[in-house]
C-alpha cells in the first residue's frame, strides 16, 4: 500500500510474473495509475498479470480477502504470528487448499506499515538477514515473497542431471571400459608393486564410478585410452 | 563474470551483504572498476563486504576455489548436475562444513555464460519460474541465491509469536477467564437449550484456546466481560 516509487511498483511486478501470481492491489500509489517508471521496470510484466487493481484504502483492497499476511522489518508490540518468508507460504498455501482467499501484503517503501495496518491482518512476515545489512527494499521484499511461493508448489527433485546431450552410461559400458583400461594399465607397468595394485584398483574404479557418466563420456573415455595407449 | 551494468554489481552486494557473503570477484567488468552506478545502487554494501577483487579472466578467479557452481537460464547439452537454488545451496553448505572453497558463478548480463565456461564448473544452478515469464536479471539472481544461502543457515522455526507486549498467558488464566464467562452467559440467558449446552461451551472454550492469549489480551476480555455485564 502508498507504494512511492513506480520502479518498486514495475519491479514487484515483474517478480509476480516472473513467478506464476496474477492479482496485483494498489492502495494509493503516490504518483497515480498508469505510471511511466512502473511500466519500464516491469519489462512486459503488466500485461501478463491479468488484474492489476486501485484502491483507496486498505479496507477497499482486502474486502474480499480472507487471509492476510503483510511484510515488516521492525518487530511490533503486537500479538501476531510472525513468519519467515518460507514458514508463510506454506500458511498461504494451505490456506489456499481450503479455497481461501489470501494475499501479502507490502508498505510504503520509508515508513513501512502503520500498526494500524498491521492490526489488521492476520500475521507478519519478516525476512530474515544479516543483522548487520538489514535493509531491503520493496522490490527485493516483493521477489522474495513471490519467488518462495513458487518453489513452494515446487515438487520437483532437489537436483537433475542433465544428459540431454547423450543418455547415462549403463553400468556394464562402465565396467567394460575399467576392464580394458586396468589390462592397458598392467601392459604398462603401472601396477609396480603386487602388494599396492588391489587398492589402486579400487581407487581407479571409485574415480570413474562416484559420478555418472553419459554414454557419450564412456565412448569418450575408451577413445582417450586407445590413443594413449598409441603412443 | 563480464558484468555489464554497474547497477547490478551494486544490486549483487548488497545482496551479499543483506544475507552475509563477502567475498565478491568480478571478471572483467565492462566498465571497469570502481564504478559509480554500482556503489549507488549497492547503498553502502560495498564497505559491509570485505573484499571486492578484480580478475582478468574466469582462470583467476577461480584459481584457489574448489566447488563452483555457476546460475544458466538455458540448458545446455552437457553433462552436469543442474540444482535448483535451494538444493545449490545444500550442496555448498555441506562443502563449506568440509572446508572446502565454494563459490556461485553469474555470467554477463545479455548472454550468459558460454559452453565453455560451464564446462569449468561443478554443477549448475537453474531458478525455477513460471514459463510464461522466465526472464530474471543479474541483480534477481544473485539476490535469490544470497537469500536461499542465509537461509540455509537458519535453523530457527518456521514461525514464532510475537510477545514484545506482553507475556503468554497461562491456561490457568485462560479458564479462569472462560468459567467467568460461561457464567455469566448462562446468567444472560445464552443457553436456551440444555441439551445444546455442551456442544456451545465446547465451540466457547474452542474460539479462545486455539489461538495463544497473552496476558494482557486476557485482562482486556475480563474487562470486556465485565463492561458488557454492565449493561
Amino acid at each position: 500500500m502508498q507504494p512511492q516509487m513506480g520502479e518498486n511498483i514495475g519491479a514487484a511486478a515483474r517478480a509476480m510474473a516472473n513467478f506464476g501470481l496474477n492479482d496485483l492491489r494498489l492502495v494509493a500509489p503516490r504518483d497515480g495509475w498508469p505510471n511511466e517508471k512502473a511500466d519500464a521496470m516491469a519489462a512486459g510484466a503488466l500485461e501478463v498479470i491479468k488484474q492489476v487493481r486501485v484502491f483507496d484504502t486498505l479496507e477497499e483492497a482486502m474486502a474480499d480477502l480472507h487471509y492476510v499476511l503483510a511484510t515488516t522489518a521492525r518487530p511490533r508490540d503486537m500479538v501476531k504470528q510472525v513468519f519467515t518468508p518460507r514458514g508463510a507460504v506454506e500458511a498461504l498455501h494451505l490456506k489456499a487448499a481450503e479455497s481461501v482467499k489470501t494475499a501479502i501484503l507490502f508498505g510504503p517503501e520509508r515508513s513501512g506499515l502503520e500498526n494500524d495496518h498491521l492490526a489488521r491482518v492476520q500475521g507478519i512476515i519478516t525476512i530474515p538477514t544479516a543483522p548487520d545489512f538489514s535493509s531491503i527494499n520493496l522490490g527485493q521484499s516483493a521477489l522474495l515473497m513471490a519467488y518462495e511461493w513458487w518453489q513452494a508448489q515446487d515438487h520437483t527433485a532437489p537436483f537433475a542431471l542433465s544428459f540431454q546431450a547423450s543418455p547415462v552410461a549403463h553400468q556394464d559400458e562402465v565396467a567394460l571400459f575399467l576392464t580394458r583400461l586396468k589390462s592397458l594399465l598392467e601392459n604398462g607397468g603401472f601396477f609396480k608393486s603386487p602388494d599396492l595394485k588391489p587398492q589402486m584398483t579400487r581407487n581407479i574404479d571409485n574415480l570413474f564410478s562416484r559420478q555418472q557418466l553419459s554414454v557419450q563420456e564412456v565412448n569418450m573415455l575408451q577413445g582417450m585410452i586407445s590413443a594413449l595407449s598409441r603412443n
